[in-house]
């Protein structure tokens, strides 16, 4: 047994592909030091922040270093433990990247209860996901009864939560995703109040629909930027919140040769409205403060998830550019 | 005698002038009410807000309506009085508009005291600039000691406050504006630590320029927009506060046809920042607190204005388009 590893190899320019990566096989690490853990990777990330991490220039933090394993969230199991907190076949998380085995702390582990939830919820609605999509609506959204949120990206891994905490909060939702599909499910299962398809507007017709249908916005939750953010803001209402959760549409290079659009500030000073960035780092010490809430809501069958799951360890790189491509329903997984 | 007025009559394109209004002639009434005064106006204020109401656009009212007299704050003086709390000759300030008489309710007024400090100040320091240079800079900026500032419009009404403010704060302030002149009284009267003169650079000497005396913004009093804040945004530290107070390169006609700037969303996201609109009239009800803070500041010599007084009543509609050719220092006021 070998653990195979994909490593980042070559910045991209514009689209993020397997050309960027090569995968390399290493001997699995045999001896542990002590409180290290021998992890076996069974379900794998892949974020868009991940294209963010490889702009050219200054982002949250410098980029990701090259000629290294891929960083990224993972579920699997302990084949070898030298910590009393983990025995063998324990379900747990880690930050170990785009590999199938990894020799991780004790103190980067975090043990998961599969009778629980399934554990792949560890990197969607329980993980990084959902804490992003609580804390980001609650703390930096304020929705209230009676307020119309739009959520952009609304069928992705963050998305689709926070439409159904949007309407938790009694809000009117309206989706903005990039399929029939997706807002079928929307509608459906997610009980939006209005979803629409992106791919069958342009910017003033999506424009003159959001108008139509909103009668202005009051929470913007802005996963995509571009023309459908340029289509949003200037129906903002007076204190809107505008929540920068992510720019996917401009993370293809735009982030590097800055694309143009619509001047807008004068929208904020008319409606004395706020946008404001966040990151879901911000919130990690309140973790449990968001799963006590959320665990209760899955439980409760009140709070849906999907995943889209692609099976194979080989398949990393290309799953990463289906983020951008709009393939995804939900949280994206590779299975290893 | 006769009571001169300006009416508004004709939506302008771009550029504001005196082909917009028409300068007529009214008896002055003399028939008062009950609590009713009639005043005469000293000093006529212009403000950029005037160009906003001007839009075709919806802004955060209906457009200023046309064939009535332009609406502006007003210093004068009571010429007769059916209220107890006015007498003859008292000074006062009111939203009068561009008239040199005007019948006024008592609750209307605002009675003044020439010994606490120039009248002419209800019009800047002591009225709608100086509250909005406040309360913006410390309620929606929240500078803090050791912080760097950027304000843009520095010289302005409102921008020469700030940049002060910020001092008191122990903020570094970096001032922008338009000419040397202006600069030189930044530099030597309000103690900014840097003042650019934005007319000789062009976005990517200034974005560098910017970056190397900043090392970084943690607050924005953007007066200006454009592509002015279009060199400020990247060059945000984690946190930052951008103030929307104004956009005044982009009230001849950008509000109308909104130009295209290169998109900056994803910087608020890297650096969790926001942005704020803010609307003086928002903080009308603590224009009292603002009172007791800057009066003492004015009575010791530690706040320092200037104004630019235009003489002559049949100089408004110039006066106003002064404004957006930044011929004015500091408050911008017309003698009638």
């Amino acid at each position: 047994m070998k653990n195979k590893q994909w490593i980042y190899r070559q910045r991209p320019e514009t689209v993020v592909g397997i050309e960027h990566y090569e995968l390399i096989t290493q001997p699995i690490p045999t001896e542990l030091a002590k409180n290290e853990v021998l992890i076996e990777a069974k379900y794998i990330s892949v974020d868009p922040y991940m294209r963010i991490q490889q702009s050219n220039n200054p982002t949250w933090e410098a980029p990701h270093p090259l000629n290294c394993v891929q960083g990224a969230s993972v579920v699997g199991i302990v084949l070898k433990s030298n910590s009393a907190a983990f025995n063998e076949n324990d379900w747990v998380s880690a930050y170990s990247g785009w590999q199938t085995h990894a020799t991780v702390h004790a103190s980067e582990l975090t043990k998961l209860d599969p009778r629980q939830a399934s554990v792949t919820t560890a990197l969607g609605v329980l993980g990084m996901p959902g804490r992003t999509a609580w804390f980001g609506l609650t703390e930096a959204g304020k929705p209230k009864a009676g307020e119309t949120v739009i959520v952009s990206g609304a069928s992705g891994a963050v998305g689709s939560l926070v439409v159904q905490f949007a309407k938790f909060h009694g809000a009117k939702v309206i989706a903005i995703s990039g399929s029939d599909e997706k807002n079928k499910w929307l509608i459906d299962e997610l009980n939006v109040d209005y979803a629409l398809n992106y791919k069958k507007f342009d910017f003033h017709s999506l424009t003159n629909q959001l108008r139509e249908i909103s009668q202005g916005v009051d929470v913007y939750f802005d996963n995509v930027g571009g023309w459908i953010t340029d289509a949003v803001i200037p129906q903002i209402n007076r204190r809107a919140r505008i929540i920068i959760c992510g720019q996917i549409s401009q993370y293809n290079g735009a982030l590097d040769k800055v694309e143009n659009g619509p001047r807008f500030l004068h929208h904020l000073l008319y409606q004395r409205a706020t946008i404001q960035g966040i990151l879901s780092r911000d919130y990690i010490h309140r973790h449990d403060e968001m799963l006590r809430i959320v665990i209760p809501m899955l439980k409760n069958g009140l709070l849906k998830y999907q995943e889209t799951i692609i099976n194979g360890f080989e398949q990393l790189p290309q799953a990463l550019n289906m983020l951008f491509t709009g393939k995804n329903i939900g949280k994206l997984i590779v299975k290893v």
